[in-house]
């Protein structure tokens, strides 16, 4: 169990450095308008590329969810056992906090750093209303983590189905996460994951702070229908297993 | 086989909600000119991953078609049988349409939207003449619709082929739809299928609406010719199959 | 030999009409410095996917060669039969040739194309000195030509020797194609591929066709430089075969 | 033992042309402000892929590092052993450096190459406080380069566990590299990789191999560190191999 933490502990990490790191350090490189910045496009596709490489390192090891909405959705879909839910959530927030610092270490090291905690987006967080990057209301924010969670979970559930090809299943999820952000990142900057939210909102300040509640409620309840969709739409019910 | 258009409807509409999404949402964000948003190549990227994602999660409940050009390409190529085209039409478009309502409803959140049924593209919607992005003829859009859906066939039909590799198929086709996007959004806003021709259309308006009949009509006549041409062309004939 | 000469006659015809295509219709969208467009990055992608796709679509009929300098490699690399060599590339040329036609056709609908015989890459043909999108002197295209595809054939050995894990292939050689695209562009537009400058100078005019040559000398050196020199490197020399 | 080292000669030469090529001949084609250009996101892609080709292509001869902080991590992790060290990294190193010599050729051949001694990222180099390409301090440059070593060592050691889906590797270390470059050009242009920095600073002047010892120290001491936190995470440790 240890090493199945360590492995959550890790992945986070990684999800919230990378995907994170990049909106921080890369999105805006040269300044407002430069096209040598690597843009949403660029973030989209390392949200997705951490899920991707981290699933093939630690997929063996805990099942790589990185994610409490996920675990939660796992949960719903028959997959992860309840017992497990805390450990495994504990885990996940912890990785994607020493990540925001670690980040945060880095970033500060530029002399054009200078977080707003006012500001849309501040440090990568998600957010909503004056938050949202594109100023995209409360309701439309909590539909969108909703809708966008719930069709994560629906091709987790799917593509790490026995009957799905073997082998695969980190590309299609991970460039599933991409998908998200090509979609939402003007509306909350794109969640989809409290560990992430949670992990750069305590390093953003007071606005991301207020605002987290949205990014887990909304995904872990997208989370939830995910899980029960699958499991009323898939093929056969496999029992309870301890890794996807 | 209700199980099979459950996921023909969900997979379609990941595909409308997750293309015309980034469409929508993204393609354009900060502005005109804005290098931050992710521009026609991220939109081609996210129909492609709604394509890669959807097949991995529903290649073995329903086939993946998402697309009436594709579930009429499939019947003209020997792997699918005619009596399945009506159903899986049906859930195709209705789940195209329901991905257009959640996308309005999170779209209409944004301060800055503001749709304008006479504008080329807009709502994501597919035209030709004065509707088309870049301006391009009908003659054009026709040949092109016709011409990309017949090679989104061929390739279809030669990678889920029983002498292709196992389990790339979704790379395969999600990629090829990227690559179609590619080429072809500037000429008719990219259709080869008419689902997402239409869950778009509805909402877009009038315009869209009045020019639909070609993006029925083009990509079911490609796909027929892919089938048709690939039959003619492939190793063997597998005979007729409920899934891809 | 009439269906693998089929395939590779389409395959040549998707791999111009989307690679050029993408170039000719969507790389600078929006007209220059709108970020709208594709761009290089566009373009290098869909050359690889075309490549990527057509070989999982055409690879079990043909072997996916869709290249002369390929097949001229494979022959000294010990994987491809002189007495084909003909045939192939006869297919080849003629799908490039086709793809032109047709990419023309489509291209003229927009009322913005204006082809320029005398301009650096006019309707996505090769060029060097004045004819070199960065101005690249004819030495350095000539290099950077040989270089490249003796590259892109030790990758196409290797990543279709019988040790190398299987079914991965189209996506290691595609994604090839990508990232010599994303590398030389600037110098010479990229060819690597005799049949896809043809297929576009024939359309492109005088310019081109004056400068073809070096666009079937540079890469076919190059391809046959990289057959005998992973011959050499290999770990093993598996018999003359058909198809990769 | 020859053939080893030949391709990983081959294979860095392949990383360094690809990656440093792209960045010096296609990320801001057209000029400053160009969304032609590549970008980072281009270069950042490049990298990957020659790491995803160049294992495909080599992977099966001599395990394809590439990279001498890899053959360090791989040796801490309990994969490699110490006596291929040296040669090893003596291939790799002059891979990387013939890679900056027939680049240089290349680029000089366009009117616009200017190299600069005194820039950020001359000639592709890594850098750190002046020579970093977004001024980030020496501190800062010094824990990104260790952090993002470890963490690739992390998804090498875990991607090619003999509990990872087999095939698969290639695509799961090409892709972190891009992940890597997408988060980390902005700090020090991106080394991870000692081989890398060395073959470009030896042209790029005086700049960039003064602070190429902080390219060599740090990425090695990240490798040491991924690979010994792999092995203690790891749910086996698998005998000392050749290859990974």
């Amino acid at each position: 169990m240890i090493k199945r933490l360590g492995a959550e502990f890790l992945g986070t990490f990684w999800l919230v450095l990378g995907g994170c790191g990049s909106a921080v350090l890369a999105a805006n490189f040269g300044g407002e308008g430069n096209p040598l910045g690597i843009g949403l496009l660029g973030v989209s596709l390392a949200f997705g590329l951490t899920v991707l490489t981290g699933a093939y390192a630690f997929g063996h090891i805990s099942g790589a969810h990185f994610n409490p909405a996920v675990s939660f959705g796992l949960w719903a879909g028959g997959r992860f056992p309840m017992r497990d839910l805390v450990p495994y959530i504990v885990a996940q927030v912890l990785g994607g906090l020493f990540a925001g610092f670690i980040l945060w270490q880095i970033a500060s090291g530029s002399p054009a750093f200078a977080p707003d905690p006012s500001a849309a987006g501040n440090f990568a967080s998600n957010g909503f209303g004056p938050l949202s990057p594109g100023g995209y209301t409360v309701a439309a924010a909590f539909l969108c983590e909703v809708v966008l969670t719930a069709m994560f979970l629906v091709v987790i559930m799917g593509a790490t189905h026995s009957r799905a090809p073997a082998g695969f299943a980190p590309i299609a999820i991970g460039l599933a996460l991409t998908l998200i952000h090509l979609i939402s990142i003007p509306v909350t900057n794109t969640s989809v994951n409290p560990a992430r939210s949670t992990g750069v909102a305590v390093f953003a300040g007071s606005g991301a702070l207020s605002q987290l509640w949205l990014f887990w409620l909304a995904p872990i309840l997208g989370g939830l229908l995910g899980g029960f969709l699958y499991r009323a739409l898939g093929p056969e019910r496999p029992d309870v297993v301890g890794d996807r």
